[in-house]
């Protein structure tokens, strides 16, 4: 059981490693708060990506004293018998920085709080160690702590963690649609389909995944920044990189201080895009039109996610949100889980919806009493989701 | 403001109103419920249909003792200084039967609760009277009673007060659809999009509903009875009429015992469509389809309503579920009110989502401040509407 300390600890912890200056990619984001054995705060640190300290490391240095760099500086003494707080496992293997188990076993931790495990087979075997030390070792948190903070734990490397998993990137796929699943009228205007807070909440999307991903035609129709921005036009501190997909002529980009990288992905082929991405270290790409792009990479069952916004409007006519599936009968149909329901609402009166999907692996299966709470219908629309 | 007495005399009248039995169109479903001034119940009534006592005078007579009919017979003097709770406004005219104001009044009522007004000119001015009589009224109970009480009872009786307001009767188009805004797969096969939770609400709305309008075309390709039933195949004790429009041939509906009486429209007007039915006494029409009926209907601005069960599911080709409104570029979208979501969860892991909204008579104004509170997302899907 995590004490009150330690939850606020934790709390803390996962908010330094999402710190926006910290890269995404190939490297998980972790943070870690030291505390007393009588929940006082002695030191915080977290990993600033590739090559930096680990967070464990960060924090005990900041802890450790005159040799520390941190304000908290506490000396050597008071590590014995403290308790990190970890957003991962702590690392038991020797990478570019030493393994941070021995760190914590040498500062003469007592207790360690892990939120999530890590999936790195190369990394794993920190919780062995640690116990073996004689450390106390609390894991598996999701059930002690906030519904909201076992999210965030597992937000916070969704992409890394899938990658490891997987050996290739998630992919969240956006679509912005009419109630009658369109993505453009007859004449192909399509700006804008929904309403500023879903178009805000498109933003907040381009800072949590590493990647956007669009084919040449929307590159060509659009002209799309791809950049994330606030609603005041200034750009958020993290920008993805902007990735162009496909066969055809496309122009490039608008050239725009402070936008990503661009690059330029010459393949009709999902698998094959996801592959470069992945060995550029693109851990999480955000498939952002337009149809046909959307319709490739959901035939080949690489969409882990989706996310619609639904404009309560109607067209009557022009493209669809997603072109042909090579489905001909109902049978057919590619059936999606709904996971989450929640309005965007708009100044001037406009609400569109929110629906977050998960395409089913395969038919469902008997579920034991669906009841009509077993959807989290979630009112709040804050946007963000890390 | 009403007592705790009063407000169960409320539910329980608009619950006898209500009765299955009574039949909906062109007169008020009305329920009265008589308390002591201590707050017990001396009696109840309610309004059986053209023709049959109003509810105000069926409960005096079942109060009334010796003379009236009913078991709870308490003598014409107990009835002094009494409450009675009704549903909706007494009339003051002479119709077939005489005012119920006057009845009220003779009977020594002292206090009438009324969760209604009659929006009839031809029937209103009862409060005044009974307040001139020297009775307490209390009216614009809206803010006293719990919000769904306050809901069935404008829900009782909707298409009739539509009626008297619009001269023709409430449209509320249904249609299911993907979340693509597909109504049908390629090949034309559309049973079924959605799931059971989804289709049984759509009998429930058919008992709601005077009228159930299709195309011919939907008469020709789906043979649809039109009936509402019950999950077990049984019927409803109430059948809406059963009406098809369109100029095209198309077979007579499936004859079935019980099932409403079936009648053809000639006409491709809606406006034609709805004068005929409001003519034999429709008041609340169910559009069921297809999508070329649901784009007439809309691009005449004669849909009141639309309930859209949205089934999770992709097809990317297929028959979409409106069909052409003359829109050829986005600013003349047609923009819609969203009322409410909500799960529609079935068994196997299915959940279809239900959007109920509105068309926008206009470019919606300024608001306030939006809030994501303003959007009531009930997660309550027991289906039942009234």
């Amino acid at each position: 059981m995590l004490d009150a300390a330690e939850q606020r600890a934790l709390r803390r912890a996962l908010e330094i490693a999402a710190d926006p200056a910290v890269p995404l990619g190939p490297n998980p984001r972790v943070g870690c708060v030291i505390l007393t054995s009588e929940g006082e705060l002695l030191a915080e640190g977290h990993h600033r990506g590739a090559g930096t300290a680990h967070a464990e490391a960060d924090a005990l240095a900041r802890a450790a004293g005159p040799h520390g760099a941190g304000p908290l500086g506490a000396g050597a003494a008071a590590l014995r018998g403290a308790t990190a707080v970890v957003t991962l496992e702590p690392c038991a293997h020797v990478g570019r920085t030493g393994p941070c188990t021995d760190a914590l076993i040498e500062a003469g931790i007592g207790r360690v709080v892990i939120a999530r495990r890590d999936p790195n087979p190369l990394a794993t075997g920190g919780i062995q160690r640690l116990r073996e030390a004689g450390i106390d070792v609390e894991t598996d948190v999701e059930t002690d702590v906030p519904a909201e903070l076992a999210a965030a734990a597992e937000q916070l490397n969704r992409g890394w963690e899938h990658g490891l998993e997987h050996g290739r990137p998630l992919v969240t796929a956006k679509l912005a649609l009419t109630l009658d699943g369109r993505a453009a009228a007859a004449d192909g205007t399509s700006q804008w389909i929904t309403g500023p807070a879903a178009r805000e909440e498109v933003h907040l999307l381009r800072t949590i995944c590493d990647t956007v991903l669009v084919g040449t035609g929307t590159a060509r129709t659009d002209h799309p920044t791809l950049t994330a921005r606030r609603p005041d036009g200034a750009l958020h501190p993290r920008q993805p990189l902007r990735a162009v997909m496909g066969t055809g002529a496309a122009p490039s980009l608008p050239v725009l201080e402070g936008a990503g990288e661009e690059i330029r992905l010459r393949t009709r082929d999902p698998s094959a895009a996801l592959a470069e991405l992945f060995s550029r270290g693109g851990r999480h790409v955000l498939l952002e039109g337009g149809p046909t792009l959307a319709a490739a990479f959901l035939r080949a069952g690489l969409v882990d996610e989706l996310i619609v916004h639904l404009a309560p409007t109607l067209l009557g006519a022009g493209r669809p949100a997603v072109e042909d599936l090579a489905i001909d009968t109902l049978t057919q149909r590619m059936d999606l889980e709904l996971l989450d329901v929640a309005p965007l609402p708009s100044p001037g009166g406009r609400t569109d919806l929110r629906l977050t999907l998960r395409p089913r692996a395969s038919p469902p299966g008997p579920v034991p009493s669906p009841s009509a709470t077993s959807l989290p219908v979630s009112l709040d629309s804050s946007g963000a989701r890390a």
